[in-house]
């Protein structure tokens, strides 16, 4: 059984147990930054997170990079050239794609071509406002995993998110996926909000979160270890993108990432 | 003034009045129907759809190209391509492009990058389930339009959108776009649920609506002018996809194409 054809969770586990800790870089390139670590690069987007990437690829469980700052730049091929080379160089690190790509039908099946043929990312994540069959055409693809937006890391979140009291909309969103996972489905619960990723946390099982927040948003990495871990002290794909790949704006950038993972990583040990 | 410093609602009003009628064109290229279409090009995507758009300018108060189907073909210079031909050809049409985008902070800024700078986009389709901070970032250049989801036109759009029954979601978005809108906000509402566009329509007083599901998806054209036009019968665009653009996947789908915008366009007249 090759790797690829394994589910998305048991990658996952196997990247928990090689990194031993819950840490996921995000790759967010921007433009004017980046052009300072890398001034002589003429791909400076890909330059600068393969290095990163290579700096940090012992202490994370994921990598995940934001395509928003790619297509921006127009640098789509960039973004491909990126996760082969995370495949090829760091293999057994899952790449979730973060797009926050929602849409119906045939342009739904569009979407899962983009992120997991023409990208080859292991996972997406997905909005879910449009429904629960606006999911599935992204797990028809074995292997993949789909992470869906549940309780965001944002200040603003909890206008629609928490709407009504009772019974809140991110967690029907968490009961369902429980319902219904099949080793693909992830949620993205913020780690700004410690009370409602405990919420989260109980409805959603064991099931995998993505939690952003941590580092320049100001979550606290004990917090989201205390309120989200699962019933195992596990289940949890912590992100920090900006705090860690901008650590230094200058040419020690790798070095400054990498002792930014590390202090993370540090803080995110699985348990035991 | 010149046109892109108008407001877009003055730029959607003017299309109006010059096509007559609310009939925007989806293209949704979709790869194996289009080759169908033109076998011999080396650039299908870019011939197929300029030729649907010189077949129906006439009858049209916008095009909506759907951003997937360009991205899972790696076709991002024919989307560029194409937005760029309408301009030039058919100036005074406007282009919404429906790529759903959703972030928060910096990545929302991006995308609005993406939509508005390389694609020269006049309006973009926005997920609000980030909340209103994660829509504010669209709104900040001059002239552009956003379009929030709101009540969309699948069968299962029901189950986060109309929760809970009192005071469900979809309204909840509906009222707060009246009240924030500075005539850059739209609203999308399917056809295929009349009695909920006549809900959004109550709520949104006279904010334009995208209105998809004629065509393909079965909404009727005449419930559309009767449930989600605004006070004075206008302020609806109103969208079909395939129907029109495969309405013969062959070598005459130009003639088939605008021989079915016309029927539509017949059905979605402006009143008077």
């Amino acid at each position: 059984m090759d790797e690829a054809a394994r589910s998305f969770r048991t990658r996952l586990e196997r990247a928990w147990e090689r990194s031993g800790g819950f840490l996921c870089v995000g790759l967010d390139p921007d433009l004017p930054k980046v052009r300072a670590c890398v001034p002589d690069s003429d791909r400076p987007i890909l330059e600068f997170c393969r290095s990163v990437v290579d700096a940090t690829a012992d202490l994370v469980c994921a990598f995940k990079p934001q395509i928003a700052h790619f297509a921006a730049a127009r640098a789509e091929t960039d973004l491909e050239a990126l996760i082969a080379y995370i495949h090829d160089a760091h293999p057994g690190i899952p790449v979730i794609l973060d797009a926050k790509r929602g849409d119906i039908g045939a342009s739904a099946e569009q979407y899962a071509r983009e992120a997991f043929e023409r990208y080859g990312a292991d996972a997406l994540t997905v909005n879910p406002y449009l429904g629960w069959e606006s999911i599935e055409p992204y797990r028809r693809e074995a292997g993949r995993g789909v992470v869906l937006l549940c309780r965001t890391s944002n200040p603003g979140s909890d206008w629609l998110q928490e709407h009504p009291a009772g019974d809140p909309l991110y967690l029907r969103i968490a009961r369902e996926a429980r319902e219904r996972d099949a080793g693909d489905l992830m949620l993205v619960a913020g780690a700004t909000w410690p009370r409602e990723l405990a919420a989260v946390r109980r409805e959603a099982g064991d099931l995998p979160l993505l939690v952003p927040g941590v580092g320049a948003q100001g979550g606290d990495p004990a917090a989201v270890l205390e309120h989200g871990a699962d019933s195992r002290g596990r289940s949890l794909v912590v992100n920090a993108s900006r705090s860690v790949i901008f650590a230094s704006v200058g040419p020690d950038f790798r070095e400054a990432a990498r002792a930014s993972a590390q202090a993370l990583h540090g803080l995110l040990r699985l348990p035991g």
